[in-house]
């Protein structure tokens, strides 16, 4: 097994990142390029890219065993192809891993970079060696996935793991998804951004945290208010699902302990008690883990051809 | 593989319950007995109705392929042994599959009986053919199951499904876990009788939910408050599992539309738009859940077996 290696494609909506992995999540290679406005330019270049870096695996002694790709956009998981890019025009009903497989003749697989990258975590990263993960990402939105024995859950409808809707505070402000006191509502850069303009302060998420930091009592205020609602919300996550670990990614989580310690004591009073000591990690990959996780999809990509074989 | 019955063992607090189920759930064979006041007298009970389902499968020309074992206390899943009953002494740290297996030469599998009747009605009940099931008790307290893929997913200290303990109302009522607000102090039989002493009623959680069904108009708010609180809890346990069906065990969900409407409207509200459409079903099973939980387990036993062979 330690002969083969993975190809991993993170199309995200400003750079197309390629990148060689091995099956313990070594990068062989990896290239980045800008991404083209739109689907029709975007393909060829991507098709391009996999195919050096499909050279440099066999350049290195290497088999390619398959293929992912992660797009930055929602994706029909079932059917395997992409539904749109919110940033560039095109992207509608592609079937990306039919495409890629038949041009390049392996095995592969798509997904939203999203789920690639909690995958990614939950394989390489903070969540290595966990049967179960979940992933919170915590930046202007609030993401999430559940990683179970290696894999993504995607649900029936796909949309597993959206803990940023989670209704935290029903009579909350309200949330762009069209509820109220969601947690995304309550506890994302957005709603830092949102509550500092309620406090009669023109900041975004990021400023706020950053004065935070630096001792700025209404700032680390509404800091500790969003961080208490992130924590009650990964309590009752984890009183549900019981995971292995919860690996916090995206901006907020860099923060200091003026964000943790009000998340640490939150989620300590809400949480059940059997699952009182579940760690609360940082994710360990950062950038890396776009194109870490889209590798990691052409791991199970061959592994679901093995199946067929 | 349909010549091959499966033994199931319901070790509740007052009866003990014997059946032996075909693969699909057909049950060929059940026995009903008082169950003994402690652990030393009930197992070679358990042992001798066991060994009569054995015979009873036996005649019908059907191979006993595994035995499963449903315990009405906590169970330790990974160590195979029951921790305790609330109710009858002596059943502290017993290996129950371990005893089961090596008296009459079969594979068997023990777990809580909740998760067993979970399985059951995951398999054969209202969630047969859904891949990710929740499944939700409401009696007298509130508890829960996650079943993926036909097997009860038990988390990283198997407290996993524990959506009696998610916290909805942070500052609300006092709930037995020692916390505030858990779903169980908000919705449960218990929860129903508290709130009908407050509002200065004598009333058992049953009565409450009579006393609704013949029109009494403070009962009847009394079942939609908790029915909406159920329904919020559920939403976002939804949202972030996407399951393919919510199936509702226990006395309450017998209620009628009086308690069911408030129940999905306040689902409605709350759940992601994607997952809207994600059914609430009432529990098929009824008694039989726990007995056929059992030989569901006992099915698991004999595909582990098959795997280690």
């Amino acid at each position: 097994m330690s002969d083969r290696a993975f190809i991993g494609l993170d199309i995200g909506n400003t750079r197309l990142t390629v990148g060689a992995a091995l099956g313990d999540g070594r990068l062989l290679f990896a290239e980045e390029r800008p991404a083209p406005g739109d689907a029709d330019s975007a393909i060829p270049v991507l098709l391009e890219m996999a195919e050096t870096a499909l050279g440099s695996v066999r350049a290195a002694d290497r088999r390619p065993a398959g293929l992912g790709l992660g797009f930055g956009g929602p994706v029909d998981y079932v059917r395997q192809v992409t539904r749109q890019s919110f940033h560039s025009p095109g992207w509608s009903d592609i079937p990306l891993a039919e495409v890629f497989a038949s041009r390049l003749d392996i095995p592969a697989l798509l997904d939203n970079d999203a789920n690639a990258g909690s995958l990614a975590e939950a394989l390489f990263g903070a969540g290595r060696d966990r049967r179960t993960v979940l992933y919170v990402n915590v930046g202007t939105g609030i993401g999430g996935a559940i990683v179970i024995d290696g894999s993504v859950h995607h649900g029936a409808t796909t949309s597993a793991g959206e803990i940023g809707h989670v209704v935290v505070d029903p009579g909350g402000p309200p949330c762009n998804c069209g509820k109220r006191g969601c947690l995304e509502a309550l506890a994302s850069g957005s709603a830092l951004e949102r509550m500092a303009r309620e406090a009669g302060l023109a900041l975004s998420g990021r400023e706020v945290t950053a004065a935070a930091e630096s001792g700025d009592a209404t700032c680390l205020d509404l800091v500790a208010r969003a961080a208490r609602a992130l924590g009650l919300a990964i309590a009752n996550a984890v009183s549900l699902l019981d995971p292995d670990i919860v690996v916090l990614g995206g901006g907020v989580p860099e923060a200091g302990e003026f964000w943790w310690r009000p998340l640490r004591e939150s989620f300590g009073t809400y949480v059940v008690p059997q699952a009182q000591g579940t760690p609360l990690a940082r994710a360990e990959l950062g950038y890396r883990a776009g194109v870490l996780g889209a590798a990691a999809l052409g791991m199970r990509a061959a592994e679901r051809e093995g199946l067929r074989a």
